[in-house]
């Protein structure tokens, strides 16, 4: 059986159990239950004080009754529309964020600092609230997101398509890392839900108890449909056997747990996507000419990735790379800030630095800093014995101190550049010049993040350039932005986190890709008729309804997609640009002047594009208040045809897409946004131009 | 050691080996040189006559050698930038078009009619015409491609990022199937190399006389970078054991022998993308109420997917779902048709159906058919002996009758969903009601596409919901679009071919999508300078330069990216709304209607939107002739705050992104597009109209 437990299997588990056996069982929220058992049982200890503080097993719960509840119950997701799911993501965000306290008191077992808790915590509801809007922003208020504008596939223009993305009918399993129990399934959850799929999260043994905690008052507030969120305090035994063409998983951890993972046949059998997100060795780079403002930015970055959640983070530095005639001085000043880090027990107010999540970490930390110093030499911390800890016995927490290594040969090294010691751990190393520089980066396999800390006039494309392919982040750090920087260590809720290679190969957030990630994408090909009847949008060329009555009379509710409106026509004559021209102030020779205008791409004096857009508005307006409030922007323009003198131009108005939009204030009127498809016409019937105008739209 | 022969090894090839010796032997490019080999050969044998016509083996060949020569002198194609490649592309098409009686003369080989092989030969030609103009239509002339506008994280706009997309600093190995052999091997091979990608293309080894004959053209024409294309005629041995993480790999064939492939361990270990695009199940539907007329679009579509390319097509429909009460009518109607089939030898006229690949894929349809015959009664072909076969001996050649099944208990069926001869087979079966065809359709666990064929009056919409997710892509039919459709069999350039499940996971095509795959996506977090400078677009808060030189004096060489222009200033008054109004016609109550106003949105008269677009243009427009040609057309205009009477409005025009634009007409003077930020401001200094303009520049 594969070990589940993210990077810290708790191997002395059984033994310690006797023990241990006066502590809590933390139960699994299956099938509509919490489920607990006795066996086969896994303790987690308090990484400050060493106590035994809960039990996890899910020993025995019937997880093919799990994936059939999700699939049967959860899946009435998918029937919502994207606003009702991002609404209802909103309300348990600040369900949650109502009951903050609660988790920063669970975090102190897991030897974070508040500073470090915040990012899980408030984090992870800030990711949920982000998502929430962003989706509500971006997409309209359907079950389907129809992601590209008509193909035309005919001349006639009777056949066509567009993709759509439907929720996948299936399960997402996710498998989470220990350090971030909140955020770190939050993260994953959110976009998974926006796409109307049901989750089953597997948080790691440490740091179930604050993702447990989560999910239990996010199935108490009842805001989401029951299946739609499950959870298994343990392992997830034979989960996997019963996943199937529809199912996709995740993972966050260590790169060797989460290919053993990967590796079950049944993913490929079932061709299930499987994202994996590994810790892996990022870098921080200081340019070649950086001046002391730039060096101190670069050295403050390290010391924080180092010090931050004590340097247990996928995205942390690891490889600090610095121009070799700046070497020692950066080393120095880090030395410097290192040695002033204060590692305790984090309720006390001088503690810097918190404990690692177990004991278990901290003797796989000491092991990897063995390994890398047969590359580097340790110029701070390192060592067990003889290390000052505030507060706290070291000998019973998951202390491990603040270690920078420093490796004067990175071209030679063979453990630097491979191996990560998931601690407050880090290598300084010089280069010689740009193409060795991003051949060391390179030696990573493939990384989640590296920062570049430049001058604020340093060209860093070619840089860019070259490492870019090996990373799914580059932050570009300098004077201008120091003061706003998100910071190297953050994944934000609208970049892609996810690198190539040994940091897992996949994609997690990046705005609605992650959404997009849950869904089936669809070609589908058919007449305008058929797409506008299943994309909800009006496709040119499908049927349109004329009516007597005109549409900026019409309240958002009565609108029809596909009404039209075919106005008036009007000659565009010589005065008409005189005047225009006159009026605006644009006098621009192919509109003002003969001689020119003959030599001209037109051969000849054309109406302004403007005039026309104007022109437009005039014919197709209805002057008179009415539900029409605004019109906020127009997409698309695009002048096909010249107008020319003694042209006369006629305009077709269809309603092509409406979306309601939630109410911000109970005191404002209810309204939506009404999309219309305008096309020019001249008197040949040729398109003069084509665009979309947005409009404010009073709902009934 | 895996067996790489796409659906057919052949078993026989070393026993075979002693007659054959006297068939040439097909050589592999790999490393700048055509290689063969004698040992460990296998035989391709005549699809119509049996007789040995050649034999391919890369035993022996340098694997390690292949992938480092693609990466050193192959990878030069990453240099070229989007427009480079594309146009190199569209030389290759030309030259291979050119030789086109050459292909169509080797697929006799392979049992196609004409017909059949133009799909192969001109289709294959015409997907590298198409990627060719779509990326020089949609891709700036750059080298790597930036996916979004800019998103500020920062409040006071110093840090932000976009998503850019690069090389991948890799090769792409592709292994095609037998069916297409030039096809399949260009639809993958026009992304790689758009994407700036080297390839290794191993065909499987029927049909390899078509790849190979195609590649060496391709190497003679001199239009790609040596390296960018290497071929393997045999097996690929240990190439896979030296891919790392920057690689891809693309796999067309069975499902089963995909599987295998995709179990090798590197694959894991560097997280390579493993592209599948399997042979799967796929379905048509006739809708329950279908008239007489649409039953015979779905019967001849049916037809022509069994007997097109003799039913070899990864896309063919192999289950027809007809509603219960038309089963009777439709089966009448397609085995009146397949009786007219003309099996034999293609060269004769009169002959509407080729042979299979080889013998021993009519021996695997065979044993196939003989599974589906446990479900289903074989209403018309399905037997070897007694078969006629015209202007060939059936025993020699891979001949195989049009087959017909029908089984009438489907929810009962235990092979139908699940087996797919791959021939000239399909099993037609009824349906009771919608929700029992959506689980039918489901239990072929993912499939490449289904057609659904429709009265034009039928509403598709839940159906379409309730299949989508199983289907990458969905054909729906009805009499409107039946002359322009372009087939249920047909992927196309511009949509997603790939499916889920059983059909691989993977996705092709779908115009932009195949290049991104190539391409790693990295979020770029900096300041707007650092963006301007990586992207060469210009980005709100970037840097910008002013001249006392107008920048429409300037040609589109002279121009700099960031260059702006900061107009006069103009008051809007009373007047100006009213002549606009009276010149535009349009007289809303929110610009001229004091009372109306008053009660609006606005809370009092407001200018036009597009006066302040025609007042902004008065700004920045340079009246004489000059290098600008024209503006086509805006996007992204967003009126931001409304301008009131009295209110003074001022223009920044920055010159935004350079694309030059290949010449069409050698008469034509050269040019290229010059997008320009358009911000106008009031006067203090609010936003009050953002949007993009597109000019025609003109060249140095």
């Amino acid at each position: 059986m594969l070990d589940l437990n993210g990077q810290s299997a708790n191997l002395e588990a059984n033994e310690a159990q006797s023990a241990d056996n006066a502590v809590k069982i933390l139960p699994s929220y299956l099938a509509g239950k919490w489920q607990t058992s006795n066996q086969d049982l896994r303790t987690v200890y308090h990484a400050i004080t060493g106590e035994a503080i809960y039990q996890v097993s899910s020993h025995g719960c019937d997880m093919k009754a799990a994936v059939e509840f999700a699939k049967k119950n959860g899946s009435q997701i998918a029937s919502w529309t994207f606003h009702e799911r991002a609404n209802a993501l909103k309300q348990v965000a600040s369900y949650l964020l109502e009951r903050k306290e609660e988790f920063y008191t669970l975090a102190k077992a897991t030897g974070c600092t508040r500073k470090d808790a915040w990012i899980d915590v408030e984090g992870g509801f800030g990711t949920l609230f982000a998502y929430s809007s962003l989706v509500r922003r971006e997409l309209s208020n359907e079950t389907a997101l129809v992601e590209d504008a008509w193909i035309p596939l005919s001349k006639q223009g009777n056949f066509g398509a567009k993709h759509i993305l439907t929720s996948k009918a299936g399960v997402a399993v996710h498998i989470d890392a220990f350090n971030f129990p909140i955020w770190g399934m939050l993260e994953k959850i959110a976009p998974t839900l926006l796409a109307g799929v049901p989750c089953i999260v597997k948080p790691a043994t440490e740091g179930a108890e604050m993702t447990q905690a989560v999910v239990k008052h996010i199935v108490e507030s009842g805001f989401l449909p029951d299946g739609a969120l499950q959870l298994i305090c343990g392992q997830t035994y034979d989960l996997f056997d019963h996943l199937g063409p529809q199912d996709t998983v995740t993972f966050t951890g260590s790169a060797s747990t989460g290919q053993k993972l990967r590796a079950h046949p049944r993913f490929n059998q079932y061709s299930i996507p499987f994202s994996m997100e590994a810790d892996s060795v990022n870098s921080a780079i200081l340019t070649s000419n950086a001046n002391e403002e730039t060096i101190d930015l670069f050295v403050r970055e390290v010391f924080r990735e180092m010090t931050t959640k004590a340097g247990q983070k996928c995205t942390a530095i690891r490889r600090a790379f610095v121009p070799a005639h700046l070497l020692e001085q950066v080393q120095n000043k880090l030395i410097s800030k290192l040695q002033k880090v204060v590692v305790g027990n984090p309720e006390l107010e001088n503690v810097t630095m918190g404990a690692l999540a177990s004991v278990k970490q901290k003797h796989d930390v000491a092991e990897k800093v063995k390994l890398l110093s047969q590359d580097a030499q340790i110029v701070v911390g390192g060592h067990l014995a003889d290390f000052k800890v505030e507060g706290a016995d070291a000998n019973k927490g998951a202390f491990y101190p603040a270690t920078l290594l420093v490796c004067t040969n990175p071209t030679q090294a063979k453990y630097i550049h491979q191996v990560e010691a998931f601690g407050p751990v880090s290598t300084l190393m010089p280069y010689q010049n740009l193409q060795e520089l991003a051949d060391l980066v390179a030696r990573g396999e493939g990384s989640l993040v590296a920062s570049i800390v430049r001058n604020t006039d340093d060209n860093v494309e070619e840089l860019v350039a070259k490492i870019a392919p090996w990373h799914g982040r580059l932050h570009i750090l300098d004077a201008s932005n120091a003061k706003e920087s998100t910071g190297h260590g953050s994944p934000l809720p609208h970049l892609v986190h996810g690198g190539p290679g040994r940091a897992g190969g996949g994609e997690e957030l990046g705005g609605i890709r992650a959404v997009k990630h849950y869904m089936q994408r669809t070609a589908i090909q058919g007449s305008p008729n058929v797409m506008t009847q299943i994309g909800h949008s009006w496709t040119a060329g499908a049927e349109f309804f004329e009516d007597r009555v005109h549409p900026f009379k019409k309240s958002f509710d009565e609108l029809r997609v596909g009404e039209r409106l075919l106005t008036a026509r009007r000659t565009v004559t010589e005065a008409d640009i005189v005047n225009f021209a006159c009026l605006s102030g644009d006098h621009f020779y192919a509109h003002m002047d003969k001689i020119g205008a003959e030599n001209s791409f037109f051969g000849e004096r054309v109406a302004h594009g403007y005039f026309i857009v104007s022109a437009a508005a005039g014919l197709f307006v209805d002057a008179a208040p009415g539900p029409v409030i605004a019109n906020y922007g127009m997409d698309n323009l695009r002048f096909v045809e010249p107008v020319k003198i003694g042209d006369t131009i006629q305009v077709e108005l269809t309603c092509k897409q409406k979306t309601p939009k939630p109410l911000k204030d109970p005191e404002q009127k209810a309204h939506g946004v009404v999309v219309w498809d305008i096309k020019v016409k001249n008197q040949r019937g040729e398109l003069v131009a084509t665009y979309d105008i947005l409009t404010l739209v009073e709902r009934a």
